[in-house]
């Protein structure tokens, strides 16, 4: 089945077209600057295509990766009758979506009354799904959250400590996000340990934004993100977990709206606002290793705070049986796995210095033989997820 | 040595008479109600004294204080002259005390400047202090701020990832609080364990407000509660760590100030809250008894919240020696005590059901004898610590 994957952001989109049954990917690419002035980059086998198209709306970024798909040199199909579903990332579906779904009205009705807990991103995701829906008439279109996984949460660990009835009248709540990558690299884990029950897994999704969740025996029962991302570890401009009287005081001291701090703790926070330098933990590690101490301060804090949470998440699941490391950072920063995994021999986890610093594509395990613990470094893939998802609620439908 | 131990709050002030030398306290009590009409209760040996007395302001309500211990029905000494030294509760010492002070023009100098970061606590602090010079000229007072012990925090932990500005330009970081009280437990814990070294102790200060903190070899590194008292646990009306996007939620659906906003949250969050019934633990846990499922709710919320911060500070110890158990909740409610330790045997912490149910005014080992960290309930005694630090310090200075 040709699956064809869409992440609608406010001003860009992602879009990949896959085969979920044997994994395989025909293109995949980029559109930014819409509503600017539009460029789309296409990535197909080996080869890139990077063209200037004007974008005034999300309709014209599709309808030109729709073409760039089925003419032209980046072509990799005949007709978009080819694409037999689209699967769609969506950001926010509450407490009303804990799995994938056909995209009907109901399911835009839902997703447009969710818009006040996620105002840049359904509006963009609802966007995507209309688009297609026209474009591609009669093709089915699958919604796939990132919210879903966390479902599972109980109640105790997704309850805010706020009067009840700003639950009850307002759902305010932790949700969490980046449900699909905890969702794969802790499926992706479970097939790695020996023990099929029972399964203890942390994953630590650091990419440019970040987030950890505890897994039992495949179940979301804990997550760092809350109503929205700002919430949790430090990430490449956001703040994480920041006191709310120290915001009141920053806000007071400076003179912003609640919004305006919300601003700051969301773009100018987190690894660039420690560093002073750079959102890019890359820039940063180079920082520190020539002595720029605010830089040193970014990267400890960062594995300080990881740390925190697979301490508390250890707890939450009475145990570990493995770590996980998936996202750009995850993937990549030796320096910030060996920091965060030092000393964690009192919960059965050790590092191999060794395998930590060899570099890989591939589904790793880098704890000592001797750890009971183990701690695996999982390339994730979201994309895969959402066809994987689309093709099965496809298939499963009917339709 | 007699010390009159002082804590100055905006229209309440408790105080005690003590010898720490010997601990023997020879009488202790409470002033409410100042400014608006004034009530004293005053407690010297079995013995216990109700009056209304009109307190305009704290210098009436210290006067009859000094009054009652020295005359009447509730006299323990012959003359204010006895007192030799005043102890006394300062909330806030920023960045500018670790640890005990004479209190000089310059020390109440500094302690103004501190006002925005506890603009309810220091005033009232200075103003006793103030008082206290007047009343009794030449004796010395000893300034013991909350703040002190954990001023040996690293970097990394005491850090929010905000602009760094924010921490140069406005003081804003952590600062902990309760540091008396983690101060004297997690020194008691010292004494009872048999390892003298690299000692890795959690205090959970759980009473109406609520901190851990996890202290090494003596010395804080982390603590839960932030620039201000509303960070971290979940507590009798305090909502503990919330999401900053949850609050900016919270107020645009509320129509809310950050004030207002966080005036819900120091006051009508937290155990009162959830349960809709209560701030005092008590009563929420015969709710619960009675199957009420808010009660439920709350109860779990406090443990689970506890017990994330237990497993996140044995990560930050790199394993734990001992997790101890004080204030009204954390020496009384056992249920809590259980449900924060179960399922820690993965970090070699393992409680006895039998020890913990009982009931004791005694500091107590509640771990079985196969755990290898201990688990302790100890009473805390932050008065102890005020008057013992005056002591130290009006010795040495050699006032």
């Amino acid at each position: 089945m040709l699956v064809f994957i869409l992440n609608a952001g406010s001003s860009s989109l992602k879009y990949q077209l896959m085969n979920p049954v044997n994994k395989k990917v025909f293109a995949q690419g980029l559109c930014e600057r819409i509503g600017i002035d539009g460029v789309l980059k296409h990535e197909f086998g080996e080869k890139e295509l990077e063209m200037k198209i004007d974008m005034p709306t999300h309709k014209e970024a599709i309808e030109s990766v729709l073409s760039t798909l089925t003419n032209g040199e980046g072509k990799v199909i005949d007709s978009i009758n080819d694409i037999e579903a689209i699967g769609h990332r969506a950001v926010h579906g509450g407490e009303e979506f804990s799995g994938s779904v056909l995209v009907t009205e109901k399911v835009i009705e839902t997703m447009r009354r969710l818009i006040p807990l996620a105002p840049l991103h359904n509006p963009a995701n609802i966007m995507g799904m209309e688009i297609c829906q026209e474009l591609m008439p009669g093709k089915p279109n699958v919604a796939v959250f990132d919210t879903a996984f966390h479902q599972t949460m109980p109640d105790y660990a997704y309850m805010y400590a706020l009067p009840y009835e700003q639950y009850t009248k307002h759902a305010i709540r932790k949700y969490g996000f980046h449900g699909t990558s905890h969702f794969f690299v802790s499926n992706e884990a479970r097939q790695m340990l020996d023990k099929k029950h029972n399964t203890r897994i942390i994953v630590c999704h650091l990419g440019n934004g970040s987030s950890v969740s505890a897994v039992l025996d495949g179940k979301s029962i804990d997550t760092s993100m809350g109503l929205t991302p700002v919430q949790g570890l430090m990430m490449g401009t956001r703040a994480g977990d920041v006191g709310a009287g120290a915001l009141q005081y920053m806000m007071s001291q400076e003179g912003l709206t609640i919004d305006e701090a919300l601003n700051v703790m969301n773009k100018k926070s987190g690894i660039v606002g420690i560093s002073g330098k750079s959102s890019d933990l890359r820039e940063v590690l180079d920082g520190a290793a020539a002595g720029d101490d605010r830089c040193r301060l970014a990267i400890d804090m960062i594995a300080y705070k990881i740390k925190h949470y697979v301490g508390a998440y250890a707890a939450a699941l009475d145990g570990v049986d493995a770590i996980c490391f998936t996202g750009g950072i995850g993937e990549n920063a030796a320096l910030i796995r060996e920091k965060v995994c030092a000393g964690l021999d009192f919960m059965g986890v050790v590092i191999d210095p060794v395998k930590n610093n060899k570099r890989s594509k591939e589904a790793r395990d880098i704890a000592t033989p001797a750890s009971s613990g183990r701690i695996f470094v999982i390339p994730t893939n979201e994309e895969y997820v959402i066809a994987n998802d689309t093709y099965k609620v496809v298939t499963t439908t009917g339709n």
